[in-house]
């Protein structure tokens, strides 16, 4: 496998590698992010790190772009966006196409999406796009491929991880067969509607005769500027929804493996997204300490409830007056609790809201979705307070590539293997 | 009917009137604003006029609030922001019920709205709200509200404008019956789907006894900061949308009156709301040189395809070397120009996307339907190139409310005529 790329995209540390210098590549992706905007006529900046983007014409930031190529792909550990749509793909194929055509199936999609991906990213309209216009503004755009375990196993039948594969039944689930697993998955998240919405449909389009879209999913949180930047979200039950994230080393960690933990291929992690409906009626109806109380946290500051402010650590040994518990353990918070040392997720979820159904699309980035994730889900499905208002309603489980470097496409080495 | 108020909404000229200093008035409600802002740690800000925002702290809007207060409705003559939410309500009314009982429950409803109004838009949740916290980043939020024509036939037969009822068919609708005549209609609009989700839902709580939701129809533009402000908008056909509207004093004519024009009641106006299906399949496959042709302007830069820049002309009097006119007699622009002095609209439409379903959430404000909307429209139907690839499917005319002042509610001096 390649180790030829440096991690440009924001919120990964620089990891440089023997064979590339940092100051090229920066330079390269700068570069590029800055002559798309300029062309365009905005304030570009590739934005650099977390570090708050500078911006010399105050609120503008539609040329920001995020670096396609790299060891690993962007949209995963990268600040999220105010957008996201999640577009759900099953390969055009015949029970009767051979082996071969399966896999040469599978490389012309990922050399698509590959090519596409480095240009939507970086602000440019797709070959013979009819609108490259509305590709201008990428406002951070990034695209994240996963695959479903047929598409490994198309590729790579020994690559497929033990956990790729669909979740176990649990007692809260209803799931709904319209959101259920696909081959592929695509990720797009940005700050503006506009290009995100041509750029998924550039690729719906450039893959027109390859694969076909089987669900759609979009979901939404707070505007970019609207909130400090890497302010927690607000999910629609009011709450902020992020604050117990592993951060920082132990978010690399998580997602890229580290110690104990290794990714299913370098460069690579695990996406588990679930569709959960929430029941804004019946929440309405409870009363706050009753609510803060099943999370075990406030919704008016995040805090534990044995703390004071958001990043408070919650202490689920301390007790009231009457010895009870202050985070009771069957709160949310109590039952998502790490109870092994591996056993961390890092959340990057959505808000969606269709006629009468809101909820969230629950996505979690992960090396190992039996190890991080499974006892996590485990315990909630048996007990969660907050069960009484969500309902699983779709489930998929996607194998996250390694990202790519300029000239090959994602998923490349998988298929030299 | 009191003119004791001044208008402080953004984008709308100051005119004071005799008995209101601004002054006095500018501070109330920066005041409120600043306050919002602060407490919820936000750079705050009330916009004035159109002058660019002063961003203290980078990119943060979400303290921006608009006055609700004011001679006429914040909303309208405003610049866009990028989400827009229409609610369309039915009284909850027993045909048995009086004359009596129905002014009072429009007055109920109105007044509601009013109080509600005042304080979401100022960033603070509703009284009893159960999310207060969703209310913090009003981000330009705005609430604008009109009647259709049973509404205000409830408040005052006489007051009903001739123009107030549903457009003539035409035959190039194909309406559905699920988009169609409200009694009420309440338009959000903001920066940030989150706050205006919440005060939609707020709105639609405090009304639960007394108007039934008929439809929503949710919309958006490029996000606050992804352009620059004020920038005009794509669609989903790659076009600039809105470089034809009229602008300043003639903006302000055509919403709210001045010589020939009489808006319906003074500080009132009126919306058309049509919701227009865009085929962006078909669309794909015409090429750059048909689609302006058929537009009379190019998408790339939107100048008249008798012009160079967005806001040049158009001058359908201009000929090519072969003696055709540059701009086509057919063509949405030719179509669309006013024949008469006063035949002027305020364009301010919103994107819709979803499913398969892509289109225009057309809305235009005029003082008066008949006169200024219908010719256009009219011309349109008979011809307009554009017709090939969009189809309205909804249609709703609404009589705008004058604005109201603290301690009055919306439509109250109509109650009194
Ligand atoms: C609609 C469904 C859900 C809602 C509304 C929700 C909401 C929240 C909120 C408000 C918090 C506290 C703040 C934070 O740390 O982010 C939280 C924490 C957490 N949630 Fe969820 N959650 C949902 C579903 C899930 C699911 C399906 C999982 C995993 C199977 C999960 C795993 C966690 C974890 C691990 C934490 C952090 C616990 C800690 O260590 O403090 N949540 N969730
Ligand atoms: C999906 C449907 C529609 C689309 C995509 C569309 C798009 C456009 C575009 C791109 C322009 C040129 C730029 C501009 O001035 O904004 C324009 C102009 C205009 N449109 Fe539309 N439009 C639609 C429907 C309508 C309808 C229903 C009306 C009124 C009945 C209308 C009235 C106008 C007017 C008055 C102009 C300005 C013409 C001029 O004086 O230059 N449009 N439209």
């Amino acid at each position: 496998m390649t180790r030829a790329m440096t991690e440009t995209n924001p919120g990964t540390p620089q990891e440089n590698t023997p064979d590339s210098g940092p100051s090229r590549r920066g330079l390269l992706f700068g570069g590029a992010g800055a002559a798309v905007g300029a062309a365009a006529g905005f304030a570009a900046a590739s934005i650099p790190g977390n570090a708050k983007a500078v911006e010399p014409q105050g609120l503008l930031y539609g040329g920001h772009t995020v670096a396609f190529h790299g060891r690993r792909q962007p949209g995963i550990i990268t600040d999220a966006p105010a957008f996201v749509s999640f577009l759900g793909l099953d390969l055009e194929m015949d029970s009767a196409d051979g082996k071969a055509a399966q896999r040469d199936l599978m490389r012309r999609i990922l050399g698509i999406i590959s090519k596409d991906a480095a240009r939507l990213m970086a602000g440019r309209g797709i070959l013979a796009d009819t609108d490259p216009e509305m590709a201008e503004n990428p406002a951070r755009l990034t695209l994240t491929v996963g695959l479903g375990p047929g598409a490994v196993r198309i590729i790579n039948k020994s690559l497929v991880p033990a956990w790729l594969k669909e979740l176990p039944a649990f007692p809260i689930d209803k799931l709904e067969e319209a959101w259920g697993q696909s081959d592929v998955v695509v990720q797009f998240c940005g700050d503006d509607k506009i290009s995100l919405l041509h750029a998924r449909r550039s690729i719906q389009k450039d893959l027109r005769t390859l694969a076909k879209t089987v669900w759609i999913q979009d979901g939404f949180r707070h505007s970019r500027g609207s909130m400090a930047e890497g302010a927690t979200m607000r999910n629609l039950f009011g709450q902020l929804d992020g604050s117990g994230n592993p951060r920082d080393a132990m978010a690399e960690r998580a997602v890229w493996g580290g110690e104990n933990l290794e990714p299913w291929v370098e460069g690579g992690t695990s996406l588990v997204l679930r569709r959960i409906e929430m029941d804004l009626d019946t929440w309405d109806s409870v009363d706050r300490p009753a609510r803060d109380f099943s999370m075990g946290r406030r919704q008016d500051n995040g805090a534990p409830l044995t703390g004071h402010h958001e990043f408070d650590t919650p202490d689920l040994r301390v007790r009231d007056d009457s010895g009870f518990p202050m985070i009771s353990a069957d709160s949310h918070v109590a039952r998502g609790q790490a109870r092994e040392a591996d056993e961390h997720i890092l959340r990057r979820g959505y808000n969606y809201l269709e006629g009468e159904k809101a909820g969230l699309l629950f996505a979690s980035y992960q090396c190992d979705v039996q190890r991080q994730f499974l006892p996590i889900q485990e315990r909630m499905a048996e007990r969660d307070m907050l069960n009484e208002w969500t309902t699983p309603v779709g489930s998929a489980v996607y194998a996250i590539l390694p990202g790519c470097a300029r000239g090959s496409f994602l998923g490349q080495e998988l298929f030299a293997a």
